[in-house]
Parts: structure tokens; sequence; C-alpha cells
């Protein structure tokens, strides 16, 4: 039996754009049968975010970036044509109208295909941001378990 | 017969000094014999635009969005210092002091070493790009094609 | 004996953030035994300018982009949350809290390891960038070692 492809993603970036280009090739991997990681890691960790806000014990500074930082993948801006919010509320009508899959489903759709989805810890900490504030399913791991993953990866991207 | 190596790109990015590095490390692979793709996703499509106004039939939006976004290659700004367009002037007097080829140049430079210009159908659509509005000799193609180029690839890059 | 792993990062960014990442995946990947590679282009070159300047004969217009590029890793700003310089400060102050090393550290850590630090010439050239204001101890090259290294990669990035 042949070894199955292996995509490995870092998520770095918080745009809206840049995830849903991530979560699309991530989706389109695991449909051909690879095994697939996306890690998040910096400003890519607020698309793992729950929307509702989640009770936890935080200190000053962690607070104010947990305020900072949009909480959950639909609140995240573009990384072009950012206005006022207005590029992202343009860009979701344009996506509905094309049928196109609002980032909160391509992530469900690949919680559904396995598709590996990792906190990166130390970020974490940096950020303020705790478990229970994070989608249900997630793994948590760092730089070791990437690399792990991405040295025997054939498509690596950061994006 | 050694297999030909396989480099895969894709430009995610519509910053000219990004796509410049794109396209001087395609240039620079299939000056080495690489199977070379650069895959133009999202923002990355504004590199293909013609220069010039097409004639084509557009709702009111995709309209919008077509006059929001800079038409061809040598319109894009910066990804830093853009303050007010004059990064881009400058860079681009360095670029000719220097003697340094434009991104138009640099595209043409790719299209003549047959590497393949891939533009994705799918985000097209979304910004309400028609395949008249882009250069000639470009091909069409989503993120399965991408992948099958990527999974075989040796050097696959994210921009 | 097995052949060594490649790790192989493009540095284009000049963002504090994104050059935290690259320099903890180097080290990470150095720590695994990797051959690793860091090729700093177009604003990723400012990572490696000394703090202090230099004194270097320079044309008007290179002095221009010398006096607007952060001179050094602890110059850079932020990807997001750069308002008014305010997000560096804060990074930098939890980064501390959690005793994560600041990037001029992640660098040293990186010459210890034995990674290699590359200067692309060209962009060099363009920013007006000389040797003599660049840390001791990189590696000048251009496109073509890039491609080299990346080819034989086991992970290639490109930040």
């Amino acid at each position: 039996m042949a070894k199955r492809k292996k995509t490995t993603i870092v998520l770095f970036s918080g745009d809206y754009d840049k995830a849903m280009a991530a979560y699309i090739i991530a989706n389109g991997a695991a449909a051909y049968d690879h095994e697939v990681t996306v890690f998040h890691t910096f400003w890519g960790l607020n698309a793992l975010r729950k929307a509702n806000q989640v009770d936890v014990k935080k200190g000053v500074l962690e607070k104010l970036f947990g305020k900072m930082m949009p909480r959950g993948a639909e609140k995240l801006g573009l990384s072009k044509m950012n206005v006022a919010g207005f590029g992202p509320k343009l860009i979701k009508h344009v996506m509905k109208k094309h049928q196109a899959l609002p980032l909160t489903q391509l992530i469900e759709t690949a919680q559904e295909q396995e598709v590996k989805l990792v906190a990166c810890t130390m970020t974490m900490d940096l950020l303020g941001l705790q478990e229970k504030e994070l989608l249900d399913g997630i793994d948590y791991a760092g730089v070791a378990a990437y690399l792990g993953d991405a040295s025997e990866g054939n498509v690596n991207l950061f994006i």
C-alpha cells in the first residue's frame, strides 16, 4: 500500500482571505486522501476562537489582547480592501452569491474530513489564549510536533 | 533520464514586491530546468490583468471590485512603505538604476520560459474577473490541479 | 548514514512577529539536526542590520531607504496591532514575562546552531544595503543558491 501524502500548513495570518485559502487547500488535500495538518500560530489562532465570550481568568494584558483580537473565524478582517470593515462584508456577500462556504464552514468541513487542527501552545501563552476559548477537537502542540509533520510532508506552506 | 524537478508557487498576494519575489524564484527555477507553475489566487490574480480596460458585461458588485483592484502588474502597491503610492515609484526608479526587470517583464520572461501561469477559477468568480481581462496564454484551473502539481513538487511556496 | 534533512526558509517579511516565527522554526529544525538556511530578501534583510549606524558611502536614494527602514531586529514592527508602535512594546513585554527569547537572541541562537543566514545580494542592491551594515557571519548569495538549497529540501517556507 502506498504511503499517504502529507500536507502541512502553518496558518500564521489572522486575515479572513488567507485563512480561507489555507482551509480550501487543506480540504482539497484531505479530499485527495492526504494526511493534513493545519498548525495555527500567532494571529492564525484567532480563527479557532469560539465566537462567544468564554469565562476564563486572565491578567490585565491577556484581557487586553483578548479584546483587541477578533473572536473567531467570522470576525477576521481582509488582508486587502479592509477599509472600515467594508471589504469583509462585500466578500461574504459575493461568497454567498457564488455559494462558496464561509470560513466557519470550511473549518467544520476540515474537522469532518479529519484534518488535524493544531494550536501552537507557545503563541497561545504569548497572546493569553486558553484552551477553553478555542474550538473543541483541537490538538495542542509546539514547533517540534510541527517539524515532525512537515519534514515528512509533500506540500508545506506558510500562510 | 532524471525526472525534472518541480517548483510550484501560489501567488496569493497582490503586492508588487511579493509578486516580484515570486517571479524571480519562478524564472530562476525555470532556468535550472524545473517544471514551474505559478498559481494565482485572490489578489495575486491582479498581476495577470491586462493594463487596458476590457469590455465585459458585469454586475454592479463585480464592476466595483474591478475598479477597486489594481489593473495589471505595474499598478500593484508595495507590502511596505506604500505611503501615498510613493514606495512603488521609488522602488521602480531604483530597479531601473540597477537594471532589474520590472514585474511585467518578469512575467513575460516566465511565459517565454514556459512557466505555467494558472489563474484560480474559484477566486476569479469571487472577484468578478473574466478570462478576457487576463493576459493571453494563461491556464485556468482550481485547487485540485494545484494540489496535483504541488504534491509532486520539490519547492512549494505560498507567497 | 542517513542524509540530514534540510529546512530552507525565505524571510521576505520585515515584521517582528513573522521573523520570530521564521527563527523559531529555524532553531527548532536545527535542534532536530536539519541543515537549515534562512534566506533574507527584501524587507527581511532589515532583521540582519546592525543596530548602530554604520559609516558607509551612499547615494541620496540609498540614504533615504536606509533611514526609512528599521535598523535591526528589535526595530521591526508587527504585522498586526502595530498601532503607533504600541503592539511591539506590548508583545515584547509579554515575551519577557513568558521568558520567550527576543528576536535578536533567536538570531544569535541560530548562528550558534550553525543555521546558515544568507542575505540576498540582488535585493541588497535595490534597497541600498551594504555588507558592512549587516551582522557578521552572514553569507551573501542570490536566487540560484537559494534554489540549490530549496530543491533538496524537506521543509521549504516563504515567510
